[in-house]
């Protein structure tokens, strides 16, 4: 079996869903339970197997969708455990003042050891408070980059992208930008040969990094 | 208040998440709990009420992403009950054989009477099999739809589209295509300036009908 990445996915009341569903239903198709070799022209370099954290194991009320069930406690962690991969989703649950402090401190201990950190949406904006993002580029939601960027100057905010690369960190614009920005990130992880049998299967145009109408939309350029 | 439009989603286990939550991250915007007033250019004319229906209130488990609560039975449906909008959503679980009788029953039952049936990816299948899509144009996801067209003839199946109306019917092709069709399901709702608040909030890029490159992938013309 092909090297195990283990991805964390930060889960809180009123995140909006769609920002890690998009990413994890492409990541799901190179995991344990993902498609056998018999699809692949070549088999996946890595599998990726995903944990979603909570503050507590009570379901999770998202901004929009059904409730959601986490498979672990940010509390759980033990002092040496250490997840490859972070994805931090947005919504309304990532403003500031409202999302759980545990969200915010898992980040901050997961993120400088971890080989990727991944952001959708206003995720950016939990990375920026955990301290993940100074002095780096990033982007976010574009209806929010004006504010977030005046609260947080310490990053190289990129208003026109859909999505930004700056060393192991990958942050997206607003929600569906999250999807395009996984497909990235799996080409970059096992190669185009293997992530473009994921994208016949969900049928995901490829669009590219600069493909970003919304920075216009709000005045941001 | 304006009018509610009743929305019922069809949960099983083995769903591709992304087909229902790509949709109802847009309608959660006219949803009881979505903008305020202030948000919109004129009120929205619809409001959109969400429940999810799966065999038990047990969590259902999707292909990939973490378990969904229900928030009812497909046995609680009460004799005189009708939904506005029906949604069925694809994945391994709507494979025949697989998907759970009381699904099919729910959707030959609703879909009579429903003011709108929405189907993604796969999903289509179900409608066919509740004999929901008989005479009608309609769309699938692409890896399946020659296969679905070899059981179902009845059924005008459309190669080349990335979503498909026939009448109250609309049908998507595979997994991401389901957001592009709920958006212009949405405008169609509410208008398109109402509508495209929701888009460039959700960084959504507007696809036509007919902006299909996976036909062709799957030699389908």
């Amino acid at each position: 079996m092909p090297p195990v990445l283990s991805l964390a996915v930060c889960l809180f009341d009123n995140v909006a869903s769609t920002d890690f569903q998009g990413p994890v239903e492409l990541f799901g198709f190179i995991s344990p339970r993902g498609l056998p070799k018999r699809y692949w022209p070549t088999e996946p370099g890595y599998i990726i197997e995903a944990s979603y954290f909570s503050v507590t194991m009570d379901p999770v009320y998202p901004m929009s969708g059904p409730a959601l069930v986490p498979t672990r406690t940010y509390e759980s962690l033990q002092p040496d455990e250490q997840f490859d991969i972070i994805l931090v989703p947005g919504g309304i649950g990532s403003r500031p003042g409202v999302t759980p402090e545990p969200v915010i401190q898992f980040v901050k201990n997961q993120a400088p050891r971890a080989k990727y950190v991944l952001s959708v949406c206003t995720g950016a904006e939990i990375l920026a408070r955990a301290g993940a993002l100074a002095g780096r580029k990033a982007t976010t939601n574009k209806r929010a980059l004006a504010r977030i960027r005046g609260d947080h100057p310490e990053v190289g905010w990129e208003p026109r992208a859909r999505w930004v690369i700056d060393g192991n960190t990958w942050t997206s614009a607003g929600v569906t930008a999250g999807t395009d920005m996984a497909y990235a990130f799996l080409e970059h992880l096992v190669g185009s040969e293997v992530s473009s049998v994921v994208r016949n299967i969900i049928e995901l145009p490829v669009r590219s990094q600069e493909d970003d109408e919304f920075a216009e939309h709000y005045k941001l350029l």
